[in-house]
């Protein structure tokens, strides 16, 4: 059964399909297009309920939420291609952490950036400036611990590359590319090492490659 | 090895807290007052970088984020006790759908609504009337949805009680409780079959017997 992804061009569909290529299962995409709306269409509330991308579609098996998505590819499929949530138990629980970690302290200010530095103007709303500041000294501490963590392991769980690694790729590459915020990377020494490491895996290579963000 | 959990008069801790005696394990649990700033104390920060709660800590393995822990020990005890994951990698699936749901739609209205009713006042700054409206508003609208999808199966991820329903406790406790908002779930039908049944739980009942809210 081939996957259908709806939503690729945006940034939490993205998490998914990097997911499925580490994972080595083949998938086809559905494009929706937030901006004209069409997560509001009463056709795809059928399916997504809360009118937001993305979806997958596996027969008869929906599943939403990008996170719940790869925790569940990476959980069916644990012994084909990268194994994404450790060896232990322990190893899982790290993992589970710093994807939360990344859903309740990284995604809350990113987004906010995301939101405001890119998105306002398409939206048409003005970008507020205090909101902009503020989330970026709030993604500046966060990223403040990331550097300590990321100074005692490789990646975020541990010395393996996770999930918790992977969910990072698609706000982040906004961040340094379309946001104008490379610095905030950069001048973090291990943020850096471990940014080029994970943004430079194949998969998400092909991820950019393929689906071209919205504008 | 007696796992301890931090910061159990407060709402997240009580997600672990429910989780841990549903599966059996034995914990004992440390105050930390978040009113007095201790989340902030420089010995906390050495456990928990974020300054949140809860953490555990099991020997020397550390988690925080609660969500991540609910999941590790479901995990770990996966035949003892209630089993919270589903049987099958679907279910599991589905369990992952719906925490997933309750942390990124249900909870950022519930917290704010928690945040302006409860404790603004005790906290020195004014409740915001117009975000509560709102708040209160969205959160309208997922309990919209949980109806539909409660009508067609007993528990949110499928016909058996998971950490997705679990998560839902401690902050809905503050809705129909100190929030005087009992009436949002008593209005919706298949919610209130729902809570009523996950509410009376004897794990739960234990929680709320022995952790007493901050005031």
């Amino acid at each position: 059964m081939v996957v259908k992804v709806y939503g690729p061009a945006f940034a939490s569909p993205k998490r998914v399909i990097a997911c499925l290529i580490e994972k080595e299962i083949e998938f086809e995409t559905v494009p929706v297009d937030l901006l004209k709306g069409e997560h509001k269409d009463p056709e795809f509330l059928k399916l997504q309920p809360f009118g937001t991308v993305p979806v997958t579609q596996d027969g008869d098996y929906v599943l939403y939420e990008s996170r719940a998505i790869i925790r569940y590819y990476a959980e069916k499929y644990k012994s084909q291609g990268t194994d994404l949530l450790g060896k232990t138990v322990e190893e899982r629980g790290q993992v589970e952490n710093w994807l939360e970690v990344e859903a309740h302290n990284f995604n809350p200010p990113i987004y906010a950036l995301t939101l405001h530095l890119m998105f306002a103007s398409k939206m048409g709303f003005p970008p507020d400036e205090n909101l902009i500041k503020e989330s970026e000294e709030k993604l500046g501490k966060v990223l403040d611990i990331y550097e300590e963590r990321l100074s005692k392991n490789k990646y975020l769980a541990g010395d393996f590359f996770s999930l918790a690694d992977l969910s990072h790729l698609p706000f982040t590459q906004y961040l340094v590319g379309q946001m104008g915020r490379e610095y905030m990377i950069t001048s973090r020494k291990h943020v850096s090492a471990w940014w080029d490491d994970i943004s430079s895996r194949p998969s998400w290579q092909k991820v950019l490659q393929l689906y071209a963000p919205p504008f």
